[in-house]
């Protein structure tokens, strides 16, 4: 099943020699063949580019019928006859620029629509699209080839860089977001944190006066929210992937290049480190320090630092050997009962 | 205390005699009596109908001041004497169609408002709503009686069948979605999954070429997000329930009439079996089969396949009996030391 | 680093002893001394108020070059030598109080924008604003001085109270709001429950004939959602706090005061008591009551009620120290293997 034009237009045809130079694969087998779509190694055919990358799926190579198939070296030996091996030691990263030249993303017409709302002191770089129902507030500067998306709302003085895409529905106050970064839809960015002094006679607001600095190339996800700084800032470096509905709450600080999957909640005040890696639905307590390069599993909860590094699971979090010891020791007693 | 009538229009009066025709219930006791609301056990009065069905409110069954309650028959003997009894083997079921016949859904106006911005080259079935501010993108086909609610965003080719309804504020695109599905305000259907390539250096984004299918009769609850595929599709079969807050990564594959309770996170290619039922805030790792009626227990979480009709428990998840098991050995070792 | 005037404006400069006099704070040391902003301690200078609250921040104190700092009495000590002590009992309360002086929240210029739709038959009382693509239904009452920001959407007949916010994209129907409350952009309060009769042919629809009821000085979170009651109100007592992507089932009612941090999930039919807390991404079964001021910790899973004041952890729940002493033995026995 090759990819819905409807949505993604037609293919742009590629042969195998070409796109193996444009990945850096070495070809093993026919090179004239001419891919013209991309398919799991299940479905593909002839005509369609596969890779293999996960080993779950590796069982599947050798019934595969796709025309060429991205993967490592060690498994080039069992493609199958009628297929061209793509030989690359980061098959799945190639595969994700041979498939940008397959189907190249839909560059937006630039153009404030009739039906949005820019406000007379908001300034919009060349190249922008502002969609419909889309609200940019006064003194927000929006940069070159920037997207509004239908029905989302800039507030006051926010900065967008260039090329930035904020997805429909989404909202940004009190935010400075550095070029090509990505809020998909429903994404809620700039809101004062959750900050009051408890009292037995009712609760005292703190007014947030810190702001939301985001790096370039990050992604944050559908319906993710992350609060502005309660007087420091809420600071998301360059390259972090943040997945859906999470929560970053004020003043928290992740670093280059992290990754944190989707539901996922990060208190107020925590560091996560450059490259640091959060499971789905992990929690972390406010005020901790994640290491750099650390790998929290799925569901953790985290209540002290973790050191650069480590692997943690648990709630609470443990390294994750000791973790595993206490299961097993725990299902060997059940047993014995 | 009846529905407010600012929200629900006023009752349509019913005789107990026609309530019990409509629903398939055997009369026990005044057959003339008009019912003119519904209520809780504990608060109606003469002109409601209540109903019991979760044993856990049992005992407030014989102090109950309702005209009528809808009960199975073991609970008959228990109605007070005032009280009308209306007995069939699915009460709650029977209750859903009563209160629809005393309170039927308003049926909304057709028509685009002014302030909606329809794209020229979308279709529109006859019957269809489009509210203020809610944007309809080219090529979006919107089938008949469909209702587009104030703000929601639907994309460029996106397909609606008949009946379906977009709450306030949704966004769906790249997603053809079938008859009588609702998404509730705020569900986001359709957005690119989270799909990189992850490297030391940076993480380079894979391309999303697959689309969104949901099938007939599927609610999707507010702020739930669906991703699309990112080749293949994410599928949602015919009658799913999911609640709000909901994350369905890419690839997903949930099967007809399964029910997934608030804040889960279903992650990419995982697939859920025909009626089965995950309880709040469980997480399902990547790649993963839950087998057709399985029932996985409140905050859970998969790290493995699960059987056909197995119940699990814990994280990760165990057979329900061996976790609870496990939880009794730990209680009773703490209390020995 | 003072808060960015772009989002905050200027401060208004403040004495030391006006701030002390206002916020019932004892000064110690230069009374003269004018502040004009507001900085943690760490990063705070002559011209800045900062605050010590959390005795992890303790070891900046001496360090710290800010002008004046709010503190609690044993910490008055340990002040450097250029700085003013502002002592009191509550110092984040007496900081919160201050810094609404330095910088009073902008007043929002009333108005109805003309890309906003209001229903003719909507009321609006004096000094109400509502933002581009903002909408209100037909027999809304919005308060006076009520704000309703950009892209939110205000269902028929819902009533908010005077000085009511409702963030961007927000989305409220079925709902009568209290004075000051306010919603955070994303939040959806109103939809249907979550509530179905299941049936292995299909689940059918409970009509949802309930309301939400939300009292004064309520704060709900972005992206937080709270499911209308099904025949019963959903309801949320006077002062209540409610972070960020936090789900309410349909008739949950929560006491005044209480505290419900990011991504719980309190399922249909509970009680929260007055002044409880729930503490990050916990969740909390169906028809369950959880006790006045209790207190549950993060990502506990509740399956049974919790007594007024108790401590709670983990999941299922149990009281703290006995979970605390399953944590250690079973730590214990993991190294004797």
């Amino acid at each position: 099943m090759a990819p819905d034009p409807r949505f993604f237009g037609p293919a742009q045809p590629q042969t195998v020699a070409g796109l193996a130079a444009a990945v850096g694969a070495e070809v093993q087998g026919e090179v004239a063949r001419v891919i013209t779509g991309v398919a799991a190694l299940s479905t593909a055919g002839p005509g369609d580019l596969s890779f293999l990358d996960n080993p779950r799926y590796r069982a599947q190579l050798p019934e595969t019928r796709a025309g060429a198939v991205l993967l490592s070296p060690k498994d080039a030996p069992a493609v199958p006859a009628g297929t061209t091996a793509l030989v690359t030691g980061e098959p799945y990263r190639a595969y994700a620029r041979a498939a940008d030249l397959l189907y190249p993303p839909a560059e937006p017409e630039p153009g404030v629509h009739p039906a949005a709302v820019v406000d007379e002191a908001a300034t919009l770089a060349p190249g922008v699209r502002v969609e419909a129902c889309a609200v940019v507030g006064p003194g927000a500067e929006i940069g070159e080839n920037a997207w509004i998306e239908a029905g989302a709302v800039i507030g006051p003085s926010v900065v967008l860089g260039a090329g930035v895409r904020v997805g429909a529905g989404a909202s940004v106050s009190h935010a400075i977001i550095g070029p090509r970064s990505r809020l998909y839809p429903g994404a809620r960015v700039g809101q004062d944190g959750f900050g009051f002094a408890m009292g037995a006679g009712g609760h005292t607001k703190v007014p947030q006066l810190g702001r939301v600095l985001i790096g370039a190339d990050v992604e944050i996800g559908a319906n993710t929210c992350i609060d502005r700084g309660a007087g420091p800032d809420t600071v998301i470096g360059d390259g972090v992937w943040i997945d859906n509905l999470v929560q970053i709450g004020h003043n928290v600080v992740v670093g280059r290049g992290a990754v944190i999957v989707a539901q996922c909640g990060v208190s107020g005040s925590s560091r996560v480190g450059d490259f640091a890696a959060l499971g789905g639905q992990v929690g972390v307590a406010g005020h901790l320090t994640i290491g750099a390069g650390a790998r929290v599993a799925a569901q953790s909860g985290l209540m002290r630092d973790v050191p650069p590094g480590a692997e943690v699971m648990g709630s609470p979090a443990l390294p994750i050997r000791r973790f595993m010891r206490q299961i097993a020791t725990l299902a060997r007693m059940t047993k014995d009962t």
